[in-house]
């Protein structure tokens, strides 16, 4: 099973791709989409949807895994992070992949076992999971990768 | 010039669309789409997408009016609107309509002159304005005729 996860924030979006296989997990891909800080909103998510667009039909994942949105501190953010929310769940719904969404704390959870862990601890488990040489880079693509293997845990076991 | 205006709910989306010749205003068409209230958040977003799209490729306006979110009480309430923004944004930028948002005090100033005037007002000028029989109902249809006015103020002086 592939899984894609999404982590997004209003000026970057984190992308992870994590194979499964049983309880084998490879990173097939990760990285990051930068957003302008002065475009417009609608020039935003049009941009938003034409990368996941692309992306979602060249690596062709079975599920999709984003990271909900729960509490904050900024009114402004959570607007645009949830414009960008919605466009991704349209993206996944027009190309007919199942989108589960998982909160922080679950995420954590499910990849350093301890659901208030630092970033730094879920990140070097991101590592050692996926056997990788070092620590993926962005934050927002390592964030994305643990989401994928959160979301690959609760279809797993 | 002719505008659609769209006042988005969680689970009501108010549109109207206006027809403007000079100081002369004529409402085409209003309504809502109800979105279901127990709807996964990706099957919402992909409804509001497909409504608006086939309303846009029928009545053909040259220019959308979007409610802008400002102040809110409740957190999962500007989170699933947002997302329902963030898909209007996008089903406006596909179809390469321009898109213009305006805050509820915007529109109150411009169809009654008062940007703290009462919802009954708005509503009455609405149907003044557009020269109609009866207050345009539901609510939110009404809200969203507002929102067209305002957009063709806004461009025609």
């Amino acid at each position: 099973m592939r899984i894609l996860g999404i982590d997004p924030g209003t000026s970057l979006i984190g992308y992870g791709i994590v194979d499964i296989n049983g309880k084998n997990y490879r990173a097939v891909d990760y990285g990051d989409l930068k957003t302008g800080v002065n475009i417009r909103n609608a020039d935003r998510v049009f941009d938003v949807y034409n990368f996941f667009d692309k992306l979602i039909k060249k690596l062709k994942p079975d599920k999709i895994a984003l990271e909900s949105l729960f509490f904050f501190k900024n009114a402004k953010t959570v607007i645009k992070v949830s414009e960008i929310r919605g466009v991704l769940l349209y993206v996944a719904a027009k190309n007919g992949i199942e989108i589960a969404e998982f909160t922080p704390l679950q995420v954590k959870q499910a990849v350093s076992g301890y659901g208030r862990a630092e970033k730094a601890q879920v990140q070097k488990m991101v590592k050692l999971i996926l056997e990788l040489d070092t620590i993926p880079k962005p934050d927002d693509a390592a964030d994305a990768l643990a989401l994928a293997i959160c979301c690959a845990n609760t279809v797993s076991y």
